[in-house]
């Protein structure tokens, strides 16, 4: 495995695998590589000639309140996890090659960036989709893995590649959980011991609504109850939102119906740490 | 030469054209092809194995004032023009293709889509960096040729490539301009003979700066007064902007410094049509 820094490095490689024939997946990362990501790597290595992670931790995704100081980095164990996994290369590029003195230009998706999410996070996810367009002009990737956890992030960049008639084939891989239901954060490192057997709430609040559905409630209103009690029983937890949605447009239903992939996503503050997590019903994003 | 109308049989075959280490050129038009489309596809043919002339009217680069209903369609003309030329493909995309429903990505340039021609157009180069970024995409281009004559939009595509690490290298080609000194442009067909004569001054204008400038006045005020004032000499003519500027950043320059090349460009409404035209100073954009 090799780690590239430089970009026209990659970008050079990058042009070269393409003229050999090779299909090149990419794992878009920032790092802090947990068992989420080795389940993302894993689908590319079977889908894909060559295996690029990238590990950038994004600024601009960052808002001014938020963890962009402390967010974890270990680059030194991110590249054995990438071994492990039989990733080929590594590009880990310079803040300041990604985001020169002079840098304008960003890539955005109107709509569905403001909801969820994107509602308390100004201004995150055209930082995800400008990084990620810039990322796939460098590794020129035929497959790009996300993972379902960041939900609206995989649908956004969904649409941006539709709309901008990029290349690559996105793929959104499950979300993987611990043992005790919580599912995998770089962040998670940030919790204490009683925030992390609190935080396990999310996780209890979606099973419970997929088991209102599995007993045949439909109205969106009712499940969303069930879960905002369910939560606000644990005084660490801070409810940011519990959205039920189209799973494409991202646009509230009021009522779920057959055949209508629906998205149910929550965030919420446990302590300081902001996580979030969702299930899909009927189908997938 | 081959009319291609179909965004997916485009995008094949400029990944074919690729695989097969063919150079390709593109020359984005909204077609009305005049001689100084033809000087680009002249540079395209010298520089490209394949020459892709797309020909799109992009209505999101129209305000809704703007001249988008009358603007002048004539593609059997335009295809006779390049294949006098030698062009390979015409790619003239369906609107529906280009922007179907739910369409939400755009790609922007901050900053530099606001001045010039950007504060009185708003919205304009936000629809130009978004088709050009999809043009690209499906063309992918190894060269893309624009004219000088739209110089903010030559700077802007630029930063745009360089800030998203983009394929293609842009090739910014001199302004035509007819016997009597008016830049060429699909718009001129607008003008009656009486404001065809009068259009004449911004060219002139810009020729009286040149003068001014080569006997040793650097003072931009200066220049834009003597500029400003044969302009308003003619009735027909009204100033929208004239404006002094470096050729980079477009930021205003109060005297224009050896070595340092120095955009002069100014838009006038001729009667009810716009036109805009500019020289350079010190070197190229």
């Amino acid at each position: 495995m090799e780690i590239v820094k430089r970009t026209p490095q990659m970008k050079a490689l990058a042009e070269r695998l393409r003229d050999e024939g090779q299909r090149i997946g990419i794992v878009p990362t920032m790092g802090a590589l947990h068992s989420g990501h080795m389940s993302l790597m894993q689908r590319a290595r079977q889908m894909s000639d060559i295996v690029v992670v990238t590990i950038f931790i994004n600024p601009i995704q960052f808002g001014p309140a938020e963890d962009l100081e402390r967010y974890p980095r270990d680059l030194a164990a991110d590249a054995e996890m990438c071994v492990s996994r039989g990733v080929d290369y590594i590009f880990a590029p310079l803040i300041d090659e990604v985001y020169p003195e002079n840098f304008s230009s960003y890539v955005i998706v109107e709509g569905l960036s403001d909801r969820l999410c994107g509602a308390s996070r100004e201004g995150h996810f055209r930082g995800v989709t400008t990084v990620v367009s810039k990322l796939f002009n460098i590794v020129k990737p035929h497959f790009a893995f996300f993972g379902r956890k960041d939900a609206q992030q995989a649908v956004i960049i969904k649409r941006m590649v539709a709309d901008l008639c990029m290349d690559a084939e996105i793929v959104v891989c499950p979300i993987v959980r611990d043992d005790d239901g919580l599912a995998l954060s770089s962040r998670n490192v940030y919790l204490s011991s009683e925030e992390r057997g609190a935080a396990t709430v999310l996780h209890r609040a979606l099973e419970k609504a997929q088991v209102l559905f599995g007993d045949g409630t439909r109205d969106a209103e009712t499940l969303r109850t069930a879960m905002d009690e369910l939560i606000a029983s644990e005084p660490l937890v801070r409810i940011d939102y519990i959205e039920i949605v189209d799973a494409h447009d991202l646009e509230p239903v009021q009522a779920i119906e057959d055949g209508h992939p629906t998205l149910i996503a929550l965030a919420a503050f446990v302590g300081k740490t902001r996580l979030i997590d969702n299930v899909v019903l009927n189908g997938e994003i």
